[in-house]
């Protein structure tokens, strides 16, 4: 089979294929003892950096799983690091950013970076990844979208409410569109890098823009991973994810993307229907599903499989992240269960 | 001007009135210096158990910022308590539950409690504020929904992914029933009980249902949240509440409740529409908008309002509680507007 004729390819496209096609946001992790033993010879950013080992970390699910894409082993803070903000993964803790992004003097001091020079192992990794496949599975670039950067520059580090990122978005905005435009045009050269080497489908991840409301991301965001999402290489699949998105969904449409990923709190067949059929969707299991007996997975996975309708265009997924506590058989199990209940 | 006739139990009815009623959730809290006064005195608990401050705590946003509705001063948390789960609030941390209720086995231990006996000092303070406000504006009474009640016991303290609560529900489905509907139990009779005590409106918060997906909603919660809003004393308007539920209103409408509560993540009118016009609705200001300049505040009012089109039956609220960093000014200023910009 040529890739390009892939499941998940087909799916990007909305064309019918034998099976539902199915992949796991962080399906390479924590969950995994294959990952666990890779990363402890390494940091997490050492990880990232050392293309080899990336390029080996990217392939482990495509081997133990069963998975119908592999997405490339990063971060989306790669890019951002090298404009000089101190990233640091602190251990157990996620990223930590030393010189948070919260006035215009702040972003006058955010370095220039050329997003095809800063970050040369991502897209090694991406050629190893690619060369490694072959035709077996596509392989997925990613970044973070503008807003999600945004915040992580701001906020500096865990946050619940996102004040910092708030009230520098309605006190100070021209600050605010400064830094997005900055963001945007980072963001787009990295995925077209991704692409160049070899990623023949990229999801934009705008993680924690569910914490908006629909008012200020459309006037605060919306232009800006629209900018982003136009940037991308034409005739490559763009997935545009986001959790905590139910109310934000015919935005998330408006700013683009041929596949709109959907987390569990909204129901996948309403959620397409508002979208409209003319844009694929993926998802959108709960990832704490995984944590429970068998039969009650199988429950789940057939239960969205059903709201889809085995309309072509939906790409089976969690509606975010594998949770550290996943048992490996669990993730093996579903890919499983979404071949055999959606096989046509 | 009669209790009966005022702006906010009209707009509980749909019926319209000169204005657009407001009050804030939270708006007896950490913000006001008046509060901390008061609450240097005490702890969280002792303040909740002395009915003479707490009434006083309730009365103060009524003088000092002109809201059209009294809260009275409690903790969800508290008709749980008497059944010996060990709750302690500690200091800057929230709720911590010493004894979690995790299987069958700790639920069996949990004491049986009669609601009406076991929280003397929540209908006192409520007898007490209602006393003191006369005809001025309506008092509400609340308290937490069963599966909110059901995820802190389960949780033992703050949780990112409820996967403690998500695994009983799905791996032990019968002990999650039976936990449900003793909740369910205790919830009516409080409520009934602070209705009495002359409570005209209650509150049901299910602050953190929006972490499910629709479908566990619809097997796992709807029926017992369904149970107790029927329990609750005819006549009386219920409020029904959460956040992060833009995928979950139409359900939420589905259990009950005479207004329905909107967190800032979804569109006052498009959600109002989904929900339909035989239901009022609450909401639905950012609360961190509450930080940004006047100016901001004011935009970002005027456009809920705008939303609402001037039908009867908007409550103006926060989409969640009042953030402890917000001024009072701001606070007093977003009251007035409300007022100012809906006046009819």
């Amino acid at each position: 089979m040529k890739v390009v004729s892939s499941p998940f390819l087909r799916a990007c496209r909305r064309e019918a294929a034998d099976r539902t096609p199915v992949w796991l946001m962080r399906q390479a992790g924590r969950y995994m003892p294959e990952y666990r033993a890779i990363r402890a010879r390494f940091g997490f950013l050492e990880l990232c950096k050392d293309s080899e080992a990336a390029a080996e970390v990217t392939l482990l699910p495509v081997e133990r799983l069963g998975v119908d894409a592999a997405i490339i082993f990063a971060d989306i803070l790669l890019p951002v690091e090298p404009m000089g903000v101190g990233l640091e993964f602190a251990k157990g803790e996620g990223p930590i950013i030393h010189r948070p992004v919260r006035s215009a003097g702040d972003l006058g001091r955010l370095a220039e970076v050329d997003p095809l020079e800063a970050t040369p192992f991502v897209f090694e990794a991406t050629r190893k990844v690619r060369a490694a496949l072959g035709e077996r599975v596509p392989l997925i670039g990613f970044a973070g979208a503008p807003f999600t950067l945004a915040s992580y520059l701001i906020e500096g580090g865990p946050s619940r409410d996102y004040l910092h990122t708030k009230r520098l978005m309605h006190d100070d905005q021209a600050t605010w569109h400064s830094l997005m435009e900055r963001l945007q045009k980072v963001t787009v050269g990295y995925l077209n890098g991704q692409i160049s080497a070899g990623a023949q489908a990229v999801q934009l991840f705008d993680s924690w823009v569910g914490i908006l409301s629909p008012n200020d991301y459309r006037e605060f965001v919306l232009p800006w991973t629209r900018g982003t999402i136009k940037g991308v290489t034409a005739g490559v699949p763009v997935i545009h994810f986001g959790t905590g998105t139910a109310g934000l969904l015919s935005l998330m449409r408006e700013a683009g993307g041929d596949v709109i990923g959907l987390d569990w709190r909204v129901d996948l067949g309403e959620a397409w229907k508002r979208l409209g059929y003319d844009v694929a969707v993926q998802g959108n299991l709960d990832p704490a599903v995984l944590l429970a007996k068998p039969t009650e997975i199988r429950r789940h996975v057939r239960a969205i499989l059903e709201r889809a309708a085995g309309r072509p265009g939906h790409i089976f997924n969690l509606g975010h992240g594998v949770l550290p506590e996943t048992p490996v058989d669990h993730v093996v199990a579903m890919v499983e269960m979404v071949h055999d209940l959606s096989r046509r």
